[in-house]
């Protein structure tokens, strides 16, 4: 059997070397039109950074190590350009030489990634404007960066010559994880950067009012963030620099500019080969990464993969799929049945010392979808015991289908543990489970390392509450009418208080339930949520209307959520 | 309603408040023998080693937000002293006052916890020996080692005078949570600490193997560790010191000793009202936790629970079991139909920068049950892309159903990411999952945070490898015949190597498969596992008896595991 694999990054490099382990016997030739296979993309925005400082750290497995460990053909510098899939047989372009090679094949698999998006812009060629793909990618930005390139910023008006002063500004184009990692990394080497991206929000897989925290901490790290803008040319200036001029009129001077406009699956091969494409633009696959031509597989970025908690066709463009449908593909070319289980949209991003993390559905794909068979909640638990040293508030928001309980969604944000909720919480809803499930979870803990109640348990405990109507919840955004009760006590609203709002503290409620309406509903406020639960116990089983008002002061706030460097005043017992 | 709750820690706080939430109408009282309720225990052996400076951060909530928010009579230094079930009765003494009431109940519940073990040994009420249960314990311990009682250390035979020096060695009973933390602790204050355990490994819920390397990883840290001996008696020295006379005839001179010998479920007041005692020695209940008798309850660490994965019953004096307890004990007296699913032994412990978690069965307890439908697997991987700076090996115990490959426990050390995936193990236990389950789990990933292929992934690849028979396995301690097999480089063996081992470095196994024998089997071994692997599905293929030792040349030397700085040489293409 000869099996010709296209593209040598994380998909195609998996299957390959599942590939040998499954057939000892397969001629396998695994070609990669860059010059690396195998190489962490991943990384690339930190070793732009220096974070990670050499090139080398990035190259997982060398051609070399294909060879003679897995005995496979891999090929780098070379580009399929023709397939014919009735004669099973393809065209091969040495990208040194110029050679190209004509090559039959048994099986095929398709690994061909998603290179980044270059809107077609006036100047979009100039130099200083990179995008970050690939290992070469990189070189370009550390050596525009490094070789000391430095502009003439006019004439010193004393001496009268002109003085020269270090590349300081940067323009990050895109709000994606790209993006925000680049930002990062360019602060860290000094850079003032600037952030615009299109939409209403960064982080788009994200709900905004998440997303908007995420915007606060970048500000605070010191990225100007511009929402809503987008570039409509680059210029050139007389000093070297490039000026990003926004549909909105504005102008933004930038040293370099990076663009991480997300990425787009590369079909062009795809296409030659009359294979079928999907609704989102990517390869279309079975669960056995099998496209509409036999014998040839697709896998990573190119292919489109149903999303199982959505049942929606998704692009996602992240290593831990691409490595799973590489074995997959491998799995079956060998004969065995592997399906892919299709992906729950789970990501993570590090910035800045802070953590963004979220699997599962958000409410933006729901309310597309029309789903309206879902309720979320807000909390801000602690990442471990607050008496317990360095404990820092993390901000969740969990959703869950109000018919079943089933757990659909959760995205968090915080500065430690964030990581852990998330992995928890994805491996919850991989295994089909519900808010109770959730309730009874038995993760973790220790002091230093968590809550006798995780923040997993929590967030099972106020979402069954919700669910058995135990506690009635209503929205900051979607609140009708009412009477609005904080539970806080008066030192507490004295910093930060809703206008108008009735103040009766938790411990006086009991003797003070004349001063509530009966004809009204009330929504409850404290700082979270958890003594406005005890709150809306209190007056439910008084016979008053009550709704929790979810994640309390913390959720109208958000914005500056990560300013707070108090942990709870609530403890729960 | 009237609704007494005896205990008001964990297990008994949590009902309370549970409780009130769910009717205001009842009538609760909540008695504590001891001055403070809501206390975090777990937080108690930190506060001796200042890390948690303040007493006062270990309260969680004490009586007065009970009475104010709660509405809860909740009485401190009030101990239960007799029960009659008959007449639903009780009597409660003050142990201030020593004035005895008596209070008719509807509903009891037990949560009487578990004191510390204190064996009747010579010596043992010596001043300067203390346990670690409760603030008053925690508060002794402290003024003994803060209120400069030092020790005349002998005569000067300069001076002629007697020295005073200090209080510097300390030694800890018991190699248990308390034990360990403890001996941490103390470290940190500065102590010379000897840990004594019976048994022949530290952290008996975890296999010895995986024991050891906490063993390694404490001497390192200075806790001179040990085992199987036990204390015979205590002699105070003439200079007001301990000497610790153990039966191996050893003397450890100390000046001050903490008991960490575990903990034995208080029954005494169960047992006086007659109800079921378990066959562990702990409070019968279901699973409402009922008692034998109709209107006693009982919670927290005096009862036993159903261990879900191996069905034992099982004593666990952990706050997170006892809390969801109460909270199913309140709802269960509010009417509702709660059910407490069991335990799975999950538990964590930080120990110098260093964790050890685990969660489901180990070995061990597998093993005593007779149980022989598993196998485990040892792996060493990354915390995090070995690429991305930090990154620390974990190791991981990986134990499964051969029949039906579900997960069945985990365990895990390191010194980063750990709760991580133990918590994610845990999380798929509960749901069911098997190791097939793990392969496809879709966990955060960033380099910073973890892997294209997760820990957690790659436990599952490794186990469901050995179950479809890609990788026939055998382990260092049930080796039985064959040949020895080392596929790393020479420069690798020249560091440590198996005497008489065959070395064939990977690369090089295709052209010199005429050096393998094809009539013994061939135990194939490299640093963690990896190319071992590569190599079994080479020369599997090729017609030979081959296993892969599990874990390689780390789980053979894993006491030294926590030693190596340098991470992995292989990765994972």
């Amino acid at each position: 059997m000869k099996v010709i694999i296209i593209g040598g990054v994380a998909g195609g490099a998996s299957c390959a070397a599942r590939l040998r382990r499954l057939d000892e016997a397969a001629e396998i030739i695994m070609v990669e039109r860059g010059p690396y296979v195998s190489y962490a993309n991943c990384g690339l925005p930190y070793h732009v950074g220096g974070v990670i400082p050499e090139e080398a750290q990035l190259l997982v497995a060398s051609e070399a190590v294909f060879r003679e460990q897995f005995a496979v053909d891999a090929r780098t510098s070379c580009e399929a350009i023709a397939i014919s899939p009735q004669r099973k047989i393809l065209d091969l372009k040495n990208l040194k030489t110029g050679k190209i090679t004509t090559e039959s094949y048994d099986k095929l698999v398709l690994s061909p990634g998603a290179p980044s998006i270059r809107p077609e812009l006036p100047g979009i060629d100039l130099p200083g404007i990179f995008h970050v793909r690939t290992v070469p990618d990189a070189r370009q930005i550390r050596e525009w960066l490094e070789k000391g390139t430095q502009f003439l910023s006019g004439m010193d008006r004393y001496s009268g010559f002109q003085t020269i002063r270090p590349k300081t500004r940067a323009v990050v184009v895109g709000g994606g994880f790209i993006g925000l990692e680049m930002a990062e990394n360019l602060v860290h080497r000094d850079f003032e950067v600037t952030l615009i991206e299109r939409g209403d929000q960064v982080l788009n897989p994200i709900d905004p009012e998440m997303a908007h925290i995420v915007e606060g901490y970048l500000e605070r790290h010191g990225v100007r963030v511009e929402l809503e803008d987008e570039v409509a040319e680059f210029k050139q200036t007389e000093s070297g620099a490039i000026d990003i001029v926004t549909r909105s009129g504005s102008t933004y001077p930038a040293d370099i500019v990076v663009l991480g406009l997300g990425v787009r699956p590369d079909t062009a091969l795809a296409k030659m080969a009359g294979l079928e494409i999907g609704e989102r633009g990517g390869i279309r696959v079975d669960d056995r990464m099998r496209t509409s031509e036999p014998d040839i597989f697709a896998v990573g970025d190119a292919v489109e993969v149903k999303d199982f908690v959505t049942g929606q066709w998704s692009l996602v463009a992240l290593a831990g799929p691409a490595n799973r449908q590489g074995r997959i593909a491998a799995d079956v070319i060998a004969g065995r049945d592997s399906r892919f289980r299709g992906t729950q949209g789970t990501a993570i991003i590090g910035l800045f010392g802070g953590t963004a993390a979220w699997t599962g559905a958000g409410e933006k794909a729901l309310a597309r979808m029309g789903d309206q068979d879902f309720e979320k909640i807000y909390l801000y638990p602690n990442s471990h015991a607050g008496y317990y040293p360095g404990a820092k508030p993390i901000a969740m928001k969990v959703l869950f289908r109000k018919s079943d309980g089933r757990l659909l969604g959760a995205q968090a944000l915080g500065e430690d543990g964030v990581d852990k909720r998330i992995s928890a919480l994805a491996a919850l809803i991989q295994m089909g489970a519900t808010v109770y499930d959730l309730e009874e979870s038995e993760l973790c803990y220790a002091p230093q390392f968590g809550s006798a109640k995780d923040p997993v348990n929590f967030a099972g405990m106020v979402a069954a509450d919700v669910l058995r109507g135990d506690m009635p919840i209503s929205h900051w955004t979607s609140m009708e009418g009412g009477v609005l009760l904080d539970v806080r006590e008066p030192i507490e609203l004295a910093v930060e208080q809703v206008p108008g709002v009735l103040n009766i503290p938790l411990g006086q409620l009991r003797a003070r339930l004349d001063e509530l309406p009966r004809d009204q509903e009330i929504h409850v406020i404290c700082r979270s949520g958890q003594r406005a639960y005890y709150a809306t116990r209190l007056l439910m089983q008084a016979g008053f209307k009550v709704r929790n008002v979810s994640g309390g002061m913390l959720s109208r706030t958000q914005a500056s959520f990560f300013l707070q460097d108090e942990i709870g005043m609530e403890r729960q017992p």
